[in-house]
C-alpha cells in the first residue's frame, strides 16, 4: 500500500473507531465528534477560542440535520483542514 | 502527532513531492498528475477502463482552467476517493 492509500485508509479507520462505540455503527454523535477532535486533533482544538466550537462544527457539517455526522459529512471538514494546513506549510517554507 | 494529523500531513507531502519537480513549485501539470496517480494510486488507476482517465480527472479538477492543479483543486479528488473507499469498506463489513 502506498503512503497516500495508507493515509486515506487511516482517515476511514479513525472515523470508524469513534463511530463504533455508538449504536448505529455509521455516524458520530456530537459527543463522539468532541472526543474525536480532542483525541485526534488536539492542536486544532487548542487553537480555537470559541467555547462553542464543537457545536458550530457539528452544525456546519450536519448537512441532513439529523444531529449525527456520517463519513460523507465528516470528510469536508478534514479536507478543509488539510487545505488550511497546506497554506501554513507554504508560509513556513517561505521563511 | 496523532494518526489523523500524520495522514493529513502525508497528503500534503505526497502532493508536494510531485510538484517539486516542476518550475512553479505549487501546482501539478497533467504529466505530474499522471505520475502521481500511477505511483501513489496504482490500484485506482488499474480499475479505470477509460484510456482518457487522466485527461478527464484533470479537466474535472482544474477549476480555474489553467491546465495545472493546485493543492486546493487536488483535495476534492482525494476526498471523493476516500468517500468511495469508505462505502466499499462498509460493504465488505457486511459480508
Amino acid at each position: 500500500m502506498t503512503l497516500l492509500e495508507q493515509s486515506m485508509q487511516n482517515m476511514i479507520e479513525v472515523f470508524h473507531s469513534y463511530v463504533e462505540k455508538d449504536g448505529d455503527g455509521k455516524t458520530l454523535s456530537k459527543k463522539q465528534l468532541k472526543k474525536l477532535l480532542e483525541t485526534e486533533l488536539p492542536e486544532f482544538l487548542k487553537a480555537q477560542k470559541n467555547p462553542n466550537i464543537v457545536d458550530n462544527i457539528m452544525k456546519d457539517l450536519d448537512q441532513n440535520k439529523d444531529d449525527k455526522l456520517n463519513f460523507e459529512e465528516f470528510v469536508p471538514f478534514v479536507a478543509g483542514l488539510v487545505m488550511a494546513c497546506e497554506k501554513c506549510f507554504q508560509k513556513k517554507d517561505k521563511k
